[in-house]
């Protein structure tokens, strides 16, 4: 029986379900996208560091390698663009994706600069200091995609594995301007205040992040996480950054240490790599079943309402009979309620279903409170910089502070600076 | 220039802004839905009270007069029938909409055993009491669309007053249960416990509902609703209610109260209705008024891009001059950014479009609040009542007591019950 041939209620119900799994249809196009995104934020966070190599030092080796990994962003690149252009842009009614698109704009009008930056780093016409903002800032803009890809997607699972996806590559990526930053201190032999308060916000940042990682992940990812930290590299990174916020212009260290922090922290770094790429599949995997359930859940469905429908109208003289039929078991399955007995009414479907819907919905609330929290401390801080003239790390030092100070939590003190 | 000619970065930002629009015409649909559900509630509302009196009095007059109710309230429910016909159930990527759809299915479900009610009703094969549950469910679904079309508005200012609509409407319904509540205790002299606590039930609900409205609602429909307390039967409602909560066996009043009651609570109802059709055409304009300002801006932001896009196109060989465009004033509206100077760089403007989709979030998820604390209210109802063998009014007397005595909102109260 085809839908339009169905009673309206039924057809109402149907159409409710069938929203619910369009959603789903939508967020593989979304991981496979936040995969895709994850390789080119990793492959430009290579390329940033050669390029810093290379404006320090600017030999043919370096160059030789400098265009390997430019050449290997920009392949990268090409599948992110490509996937891009097979986003429907006209699809109405979908006020959510306005935030996705516009954070996907920004990437583009970055991606559009990136030909323009790669010329003058290879002829060292820009700062190397100035080459890695404007990467960072593509970095940026690639992971505030996957932000809001997380906070779009309707499916608790998903979410859940995207928030723990968006605060791994937050921190890695944390990570690698941690490394970048311990390198600049290091090869000068002292950290200022300026570089051992910017290492100490990378620090705390990262935590949180890793933080917020642990409690979403599934456990093969916090399996890996633990080997991960329980790695010598994870040892000497923490001793090498004591003795780093220990240093000052009277008290230096040797300048050979630079070498082994960027041997440790790119350990530390390729090792969450290996984390990452698990986590990408692990999303896949969750995608591809979530839909694979919800298909056979919409043909179940379909094929209960239309027995039902049928049911009605071959009883049109008793139709009231149908609204009637008493619930033999509300809990019961959708195939055991597809027995022959139909053992069901409409009104215990709508009930199930009005049930699915509020716990769904829960569960995305408090898989995206998450990222609500960072929203929150992201503006908090904003606002502190601006309105105080502070840098980043000082703004989230007067943050943390005042945390500690109150035996408050981050956004609590976040919302109490916003609310004036 | 067509879209599909302008550069990536373009097209996307021009679609987060077709996006955002987009929800605002489907917001019109909405808002005429929710005038006609308001309509069909109200009609429902006065079948139901003289279901009442008819089940109580079946004689011709009656009868007579109840016929010419439901005609009313069919045609009514066949306009509200034909826009539930008019929506597009197969648009895909709408997951927000399923809560909706869901909600109707419940209606129309409703809506089928109607016509086996009125016969029942006409034939007296049903109590007074069992017919206006009935029908009291029925006005609930028809509430719960609104509530849901108020949650997945996306325009803050049509979404405060949906939830100004959606509140008020509620409010005339409980009017409606306090009206017959009233008459059943006047009628029997006195009102035992059962009765007592209901009405007490029902005269907080309202007030909370009140409460909410007036929070949302514009000057306009205040101003209304000022005259409508200051309104004689507003004072003698009041003076019923204190006595009704003093009579018990010993302390019966006389039943011709009842009469009186019945009269003033009925002013009061159709003083509510004058207001309700007040907000619907407040929504009304509301809703063309925005979608006239989104199409302009539309208009003016895709003839914006489009020269940005032409600029790019005719200066191919310096492209990045586009993107460096210095900004002369970030907070210039879009008309002036029209100007020929062509003062604003994409990026100023994808700043400006960032800016503008976070506070309309921000509004929006303030709007809704009120919704959430309703439902965490009315959940948190629930589990007492299925917890603890409750009536409605207990659970509700339940959590406001908490409320009382710990000088918390009642949601927190809620929130703390719901987390055991």
């Amino acid at each position: 029986m085809p839908d339009r041939h169905m009673p309206p209620a039924l057809r109402f119900m149907l159409a409710a379900r069938r929203m619910e799994l369009g959603g789903l249809e939508g967020l593989a196009f979304t991981c496979e996208l936040v995969t895709q995104i994850s390789q080119l934020v990793h492959a430009l966070q290579r390329e940033r560091g050669y390029s810093n190599l290379y404006l320090g030092n600017p030999d043919q080796v370096h160059l030789g390698q400098l265009e390997r990994l430019s050449d290997e962003a920009l392949a990268v690149e090409r599948s992110v663009r490509a996937r891009f252009e097979a986003m429907d842009l006209e699809a109405s009614s979908a006020v959510d994706r306005a935030r996705l698109f516009n954070r996907i704009a920004y990437v583009l009008h970055g991606l559009e600069e990136l030909p323009r930056l790669r010329r003058r780093i290879r002829e060292r016409l820009i700062p190397a200091l100035d080459a890695t903002a404007a990467l960072t800032r593509l970095i940026g803009g690639l992971l505030a995609v996957v932000f809001e890809a997380a906070d779009t997607a309707a499916d608790p699972a998903i979410t859940r594995l995207l928030v723990a996806m968006f605060n791994f590559m937050q921190g890695k990526e944390l990570s690698g301007q941690e490394r970048a930053t311990g390198v600049a201190g290091f090869t000068a032999g002292y950290f200022d205040d300026a570089l051992r308060q910017r290492m100490e916000h990378l620090g705390h940042a990262q935590e949180r992040c890793f933080e917020t990682f642990t409690e979403f992940a599934n456990a093969e990812a916090l399996a890996l996480w633990q080997a991960l930290l329980a790695q010598e590299c994870t040892a000497q990174i923490e001793r090498l950054r004591v003795l780093a916020a220990r240093t000052h212009t009277q008290a230096r260290v040797d300048a050979g240490l630079s070498e082994l922090w960027f041997e440790v922290t790119t350990q530390r770094i390729d090792a969450m790599k290996t984390l990452e790429v698990h986590l990408a599949g692990s999303l896949l995997v969750a995608c591809q079943r979530s839909i694979q359930a919800a298909r056979t859940d919409l043909e179940n469905h379909r094929l209960l309402l239309g027995r039902l429908a049928s049911l009605e109208t071959s009883n049109e003289a008793e139709q009231p009979r149908l609204f009637n039929i008493q619930a033999s078991d509300l809990d019961s399955n959708l195939s055991e309620a597809l027995a022959p007995h139909l053992g069901r009414s409409v009104l215990d479907l709508l009930h199930a279903q009005t049930q699915r819907l509020a716990t769904v919905n829960d569960e995305l609330e408090q898989a995206r409170q998450a990222l609500n929290d960072r929203k929150v401390v992201e503006r908090a801080k904003k606002w502190l910089m601006d309105s105080h003239q502070l840098s980043e790390p000082e703004a989230y030092a007067r943050l943390r502070q005042a945390a500690m100070d109150r035996g408050q939590k981050l956004v609590e003190v976040a919302q109490q600076v916003l609310q004036g």
